[in-house]
């Protein structure tokens, strides 16, 4: 994908980096009013007053630019084909591990910060929900090819989401402070259930 | 309990209803700055400049103030007997209808309030994590005689507090407008596993 286009936009005149700001700041814009779906990279790009190829360039697209602008701490893109290309049977547990590993290492305030968007915000909620829906469990459900994709995509953002209250926010013990064997073994059989169980 | 005490204290002379609510703006400062265990009736009180004995007598103790002053919609003293009462094999089941009736019939806007208290604040963050600890889950494993009770406690938060986020907060379909029954099935085998099952 080439970074260099026809028209000169206005953004070319100025440095990288400002368009770079600029372009975060028109998308948590035009997420935020029109939602994940509805938002295209043309609209962020021409608010942001920069080249659409920009985007595709500097971010690598609408879910890049999207994971950017809402500081989300890992890119679906990247790490979803690893997590999938194993034993479906532990995929909870895979799925699990990443958790951690980013929430932790972003620090628990990130995780609070976007709840708190979500708690307060119908758009930032909106946002959160697309995001989870479309962008990471679709995905995964349509690869296990299961049944009940939707419900069992809700279902296990129920886990996760609750998973990073506890951890995170609330800091309920022994859980805040638990290694990641302990919180893996003791919650993936649940989410895995969610993933691939008997939904009865 | 008896209403009636040897002191005159200064909201004696006082309408009922304005005593009523400078003991819940002193109840919700109090929690906050000492945390749920260290707050004391007497404090409180002094705080609001009412006698001790009127909050048994209008609230019925600490903990009935503390659902009142955090606007919990359901008082755990009230309603665990019956739930503890039944088959433990359908606690977690009783839990959850009790659960759906209780936010479902407040809005989800209450449960939005709390969730976003205790993500942008320490205080409120550790006043729901002592209530979901001390007052609800600690009776319930302890009943239950189950082993990890602290561990448990925790586990059934994350999928309660993660319900209750996909629910009324990011708005997760098919479960945000999913019957009673339909959540019931599908959640219930789940939090029953934290509460009773084998945790490996």
């Amino acid at each position: 994908m080439s970074s260099s286009d026809e028209r000169s936009g206005p953004g070319k005149q100025r440095s990288g980096n400002d368009a770079g700001q600029r372009l975060l700041a028109a998308a948590r814009a035009t997420f935020a009013e029109l939602g994940y779906e509805s938002a295209t990279v043309r609209t962020i790009a021409a608010r942001a007053g920069v080249d659409p190829a920009m985007v595709n360039h500097r971010f690598g697209g609408k879910e890049h630019l999207f994971t950017a602008a809402m500081a989300i701490p890992v890119d679906p893109a990247e790490v979803l084909p690893g997590l999938l290309g194993g034993d479906p049977q532990q995929l909870a547990e895979r799925l699990l591990r990443l958790f951690l590993e980013v929430w932790d290492g972003a620090g628990g305030g990130r995780f609070a910060a976007l709840v708190r968007s979500a708690s307060s915000n119908e758009s930032a909620a909106r946002m959160l929900r697309e995001f989870v829906q479309d962008v990471v469990f679709r995905r995964v459900t349509e690869h296990l090819g299961v049944d009940h994709p939707e419900l069992r995509t809700a279902l296990c953002a129920t886990q996760v989401v609750g998973l990073g209250m506890a951890r995170y926010i609330v800091r309920l013990e022994p859980l805040a402070s638990a290694d990641h064997d302990t919180v893996v073994r003791t919650v993936a059989p649940n989410l895995q259930h969610y993933l691939t169980g008997d939904l009865g």
